[in-house]
């Protein structure tokens, strides 16, 4: 029999052997049977085939336990929604209770495939062989698609090799998602004819699923190579289904609406987003507004790039604030398989756009030399 | 100009009004345009119709403080999903943020559109009209469709009114959803033809939007008149679509992954799955094994019941572990429009199930009265 191991982070409790061993199994029947031990432990299949069992129980520096409980796995069905529920559906409601990490067997792996395009994918997409990437943003909501599209064009020409809209563009009254994504894909090719070098331009997704299912036929029609939808908004289930049975393209994920997860940052964005299908994952880094520990940071990156079950890699991307001045460090923090997002700095200085773009794009190409 | 109206409880700031306003601000930003304030200000159309604008902070008793920030409603481009990010999309990230509170003008929630049976669809459904309504599940995950279509038999005859899959309940090899709902909607009919008295089984759906709407359009075919699914594991975009797309019968919420989300419980339960279209959504209470605070649960029961812009009211469901001998106590707090969720109590007994269910259905009898 398979296990998916599932590791928690218990807090509050004061070190009582016995005390810690009855918290850690009831998480392991809350997230399977969700009945009284005596009910379960009744019936032989459901006792050996589907409760989980604790593993082991250790006690972490700062005093919190972690626990870790292997599930059967075909307790999650292989399916993309019940694997949420068995990783953390009962017991995310306990606030004692985080998910720290997760060991999912080959054949979960291989039953979520993981990214179809992944690091080799969107390097062949960018031509960018042997350096760290360059990311940016047209932005903010409430700039018509002309405008977001002149954004674009002098970003392009400054040699940034990724350019995304922000994930809060939607379809607005004000800037339509069909206009957008035509003025902004006819603005790259407009400049990959004068300087022979074509920006991967990303448009954002963003709906219920037929419409994101929608948006995503048009752009792809039209050219986008590449698009940017927020899982942790449009649920975790609808992502796979995007990537798996919808997308023909690589897909970036944004990470608005996840921190509000009581996962773990290195599990949520390292592990979970790869498995689910994201080539790349932007999230917020130790430099810029949010203050993300340098370790943590380490961890997403080695998550998403490790070798695991023979899933494809994932491209990190680190963002949330960067510095043009930081940059030189932040590229050697992660290294070349990365690319870096700098978004609403660009736009600081009124008329240096172009100049603050390319010093961007240079400051990574020398960094990663 | 109509505005969104958030309310973010911040944390760790020393009382320094500078500070604390700047804080605020940051998230007025950060939630809608997300770049430096001297780029959004520079154009008086974005200034003026896209950045939030902070409108009030208070202290709190407990040293938090509590910032409202009005956002322009068009920039949530009344969309199910946009209207997330606009919530608490970036701002989620820091771990100093809770979103507390919401209040949405008319025109939101009308696009929403918020419960299509709600209470009075509930009453209608389950023929229950002058008392609190009693619900259980059929569980746990590992029986056969047969064992399970067995139990909701005992339940069936003890009078309890609405009987649901539990949330574990998926597609899997051991138990294949199709022949689980044909079992379960026989067993209820089965009871009804030598009682009389119907009552209303429900299935739980899961998966992917795919897999989901599939599973509804069977279930309904075959006669279900209501379904469950868990709107923070599908994500609550594809939720709403479910509702306001696909479903002709009403929808339960389940509070599965739920927890791991930082919003305040009474704006989760009470009015986010309100709002979005949930007509009865189940929480887990102060009775039980959850231990969450009676205000809190006095102000999700109110949230969802309460005069909003007229949308329909929603059923409180409180569960999460009811021992029996609290149900009197459970009822005389929630009153008459709830429904109580008792589930893998009943079974504690072995050979006790039909006697348990009867003393549930007969408490909530007797403290309605």
């Amino acid at each position: 029999m398979e296990f998916l191991r599932v590791t928690y982070r218990l807090d509050g409790l004061d070190g009582n052997p016995a005390e810690i061993e009855a918290r850690a199994e009831a998480i392991a029947f809350e997230q399977t049977v969700e009945v009284p031990r005596a009910v379960a432990m009744r019936e032989p299949f459901i006792a050996r085939e589907i409760v989980g069992r604790v593993e082991s129980i250790e006690r972490a520096p700062d005093g919190s336990h972690r626990a870790t409980i292997a599930y059967p796995v075909a307790t999650t069905a292989f399916d993309p929604a019940q694997l949420l529920g068995v990783l953390f559906g009962n017991s995310s409601l306990h606030a004692d209770v985080q998910c720290a990490d997760f060991d999912p067997p080959a054949s979960l792996c291989e039953a979520l495939a993981g990214p179809r395009a992944g690091i080799a994918g969107l390097r062949e997409l960018t031509g960018v062989r042997d350096r760290a990437l360059t990311c940016t943003a047209v932005k903010p909501m409430g700039r018509s698609p002309e405008q977001l599209a002149d954004l674009l064009r002098a970003f392009a020409r400054a040699g940034i090799d990724v350019i995304k809209d922000d994930q809060g563009l939607a379809d607005h009254e004000f800037c339509r998602f069909e206009p957008r994504v035509e003025a902004c894909l006819a603005a790259a090719e407009q400049v990959a004819d004068e300087t022979g070098r074509r920006a991967l331009y990303v448009p954002n997704l963003i709906g219920t699923p037929e419409r994101v299912f929608a948006q995503l036929r048009f752009a792809e029609k039209r050219g986008a190579r590449a698009v940017m939808v927020s899982p942790m908004l449009l649920g975790l289930p609808t992502f796979w289904e995007l990537c798996h049975r919808h997308a023909s393209v690589p897909v970036l994920a944004h990470p608005s609406h996840a921190g509000a997860l009581r996962y773990a940052p290195e599990l949520l964005f390292g592990k979970l987003l790869r498995l689910y299908g994201a080539d790349a994952v932007i999230f917020v880094g130790y430099a810029g507004r949010f203050g993300i520990p340098r370790p943590t940071c380490a961890a997403i990156a080695a998550n998403l790039r490790g070798a695991w079950h023979g899933l494809a890699p994932s491209l990190p991307v680190p963002g949330g604030g960067i510095d043009l001045a930081d940059v030189p460090e932040v590229v050697r923090f992660y290294g070349r398989d990365a690319m870096l997002l700098v978004g609403g700095s660009l736009q600081l200085e009124p008329g240096m756009l172009l100049e603050r773009s390319r010093a961007f794009a240079e400051a990574v190409r020398d960094a990663s030399a």
